[in-house]
């Protein structure tokens, strides 16, 4: 062991996330809102950069404001470690704020246990996308996910409609360099991501560390059904085309087909709709959406094939039809195995309990492992909430996983 | 038989049904739109008084406006005969209409024919509650199911929130007498009312003529079924609250249970809602709406009180809970058995195919029927279309229910 005082790490952990709870740093005093280029985030972005700073690193910001801190010149090989700092418009103090904490611990253990290894931490722009209505923008900007069309006129202020652009500009920002941004990565050797967990797997199994071992991928989708409306008193059960039955037959089935296919495969219909949508009217029409996700890709773009056919058939069977629609998908990311390994490694020196297990939910470390072998850790979250007010988390959790991604970058080097 | 020229009958009523869908019978150029105290409805009031004065009958209208028509002095028994005018407002041409039209061929026939039946023919006010929200609003204050506060106060024209009260003041009417509205029953020695079906049984069954034997009773109720909202991705399937799927076991558990039941019973889920309805959201809430109807009382009930039994099972076997919770309910109302018989036995003697059905849907009959022997008599509509200026119907088949209606009250004389 490194002689970590994790009751140490755990203070200095708490103390970051209180201040960065403070009223200066979010636009609400109900809930922690923080997102791109208001004064609450510019003052976030300046914790990080005095203390990162006090420690000897190289601050910077990259053409839109993902912070970038190094210590180690250009061209050298540094490991990341980071997450991003905004938070949800109704959001709480623990998501995405305290795996920059954390990975900030990491870099104060690195200098006081004496390790000097090569760190760069990373705070991305705009994961949650309270900003400009845009998921994990700032690692999308990197990656080049996204076109100057899109960036210059498409993605616009949710606050006053303003384009991305000209808010970056007025920030100080130079966002026609964005294509630079990419160079964040170059002299990157492996990236470790902390987050919570935003679920309530760790909490419910007693584990204090969940080693992602791939972030799943997922479709999105809808089904249609067309039957017809009738009158619900005067239409006996024979003469029905009941489209609301066959959505019915529907849930069902995906939650079937999900288990089924194990591998940690997941079905949720979240939406639904009848149409008229009168209690005395059989539905005529019926559409519900599909998330289908999973880390094994032919399990759960198989069960996404299995349900469109399913209600195709349902839907036949009963005289009525069905259109499956997909709205969007994405392939899983495996994490890379060589970290992981140090991070289970080093998970089971802590004698701490840990499971390894894939992150159903969307990270910035997508982006990310496209170009650098990349690993994340996820903390409990109590009773898995998250973009809540209501979230919690330990800092101590934060602590053993500072400790553990700590010696698992001593063990890669 | 009675010398009925069909065709000169269906004749007539095309030629009421067409002049009533003139642009001065209705308040809308896309569909029939007519209720209560507005020049159109007078018009209306005021077309079928005419024609029925031609036939010596004295009209007169009670206290609010429900139009009565009658060929013998007060204190003569008279049969009645009857519907009402009023639509829907996105209506067709013969949801009541057709009823009132039908009522009057029949007084027609029984003058060139000369049998010279006592008839009294009835239009009720407000059926579909077009003007102020209420249903069965004429046949509802006859039967002094309102109460003097709702008529001065509760009851708003929902055009300009006026009471019903003043709008029938400054129509002419004498609301103050509403009470009175009972003794237009006082001299019925029994009551047809002719309505179009409103489903498809008639077309699909090949039948011309439904006669009805009891109005359906219902129970209207909302299921609320309180899961947990949880990460769609992030929380695998053992983990999740899900309260869809329980709203989904219910959906075809109601199904199930109205087919086993049987008598005609049926169970339509024609609302539901998800919370929070979020595509990548576990729902954590599901409210749905029950509509159980049936002209057995016992079965009807039984399939309310059971799919409550079930939601509550099925929640709890998932760890969740449901709660049942009833909006409205009532009883069936079943026709009277010697007029159900004369019309049958009329009906037979046409040659023209005929069923014995229940009516799903509602009608001021079940009202009437509280107080006077009554019966009704359906005729098909195209694909059970109504409340929709889609809605058709033949006038062949209300002139062989006009013949029906006249020899079925011959008979019972």
């Amino acid at each position: 062991m490194a002689g970590v005082d994790r009751e140490r790490s755990a203070e200095r952990i708490e103390r970051d996330i209180e201040t960065l709870a403070g009223s200066q740093f979010t636009r609400s005093s109900e809930a922690i809102r923080r997102y791109a280029y208001t004064p609450e985030y510019r003052a976030t972005l300046d914790y990080f950069t005095a203390a990162l700073r006090e420690l000897g690193f190289d601050v910077s910001e990259d053409p839109v404001g993902t912070l970038v801190a190094r210590n180690r010149p250009a061209g050298e090989k540094v490991f990341g470690v980071g997450s991003h700092c905004d938070s949800n418009r109704n959001g709480g103090k623990y998501d995405g704020t305290m795996g920059v904490v954390t990975a900030l611990e990491v870099c104060r253990l690195n200098a006081e246990l004496g390790h000097d290894l090569p760190l760069q931490l990373i705070s991305f722009l705009e994961e949650e996308g309270s900003g400009f209505g845009q998921m994990l923008l700032g690692s999308r900007i990197m990656l080049q996910r996204v076109t100057e069309e899109e960036l210059r006129d498409t993605f616009r202020a949710l606050d006053d409609g303003r384009p991305l652009w000209d808010c970056a500009a007025d920030a100080g920002y130079e966002p026609e360099r964005w294509r630079e941004s990419i160079h964040v990565l170059d002299d990157l050797s492996g990236w470790i991501e902390m987050h919570i967990e935003q679920a309530r797997v760790l909490q419910d199994t007693g584990n204090r560390i969940g080693v992602v071992t791939a972030i799943a991928g997922y479709v999105h989708a809808d089904i249609v059904v067309e039957g017809r409306s009738d009158h619900a008193g005067a239409t006996p059960m024979d003469f029905r085309l009941d489209a609301g039955v066959v959505a019915a037959e529907c849930i069902l089935e995906l939650e079937r087909l999900a288990r089924a296919a194990g591998k940690g495969t997941v079905g949720t219909v979240g939406e639904i709709e009848f149409e008229p949508s009168l209690i005395n009217v059989v539905p005529g029409r019926a559409r519900f959406s599909l998330d289908v996700r999973g880390t094994d890709e032919g399990s759960y773009r198989g069960v996404a094939a299995e349900i469109a056919a399913f209600a195709e058939q349902a839907a036949a069977r009963r005289g009525m039809t069905a259109e499956y629609r997909q709205r969007q998908s994405l392939d899983p990311t495996p994490m890379d195995e060589r970290i992981v390994h140090a991070l289970e490694t080093a998970a089971r020196e802590t004698g701490e309990p840990f499971i390894p297990m894939p992150s159903g939910a969307a990270h910035d470390t997508m982006c990310v492992a496209d170009r650098v072998p990349s690993a994340m850790v996820f903390v409990p979250c109590t009773d898995g909430i998250s973009h809540s007010p209501l979230e919690d988390a330990k800092p101590a959790d934060a602590a053993l996983a500072a400790e553990i991604i700590l010696n698992a970058i001593r063990a890669l080097q």
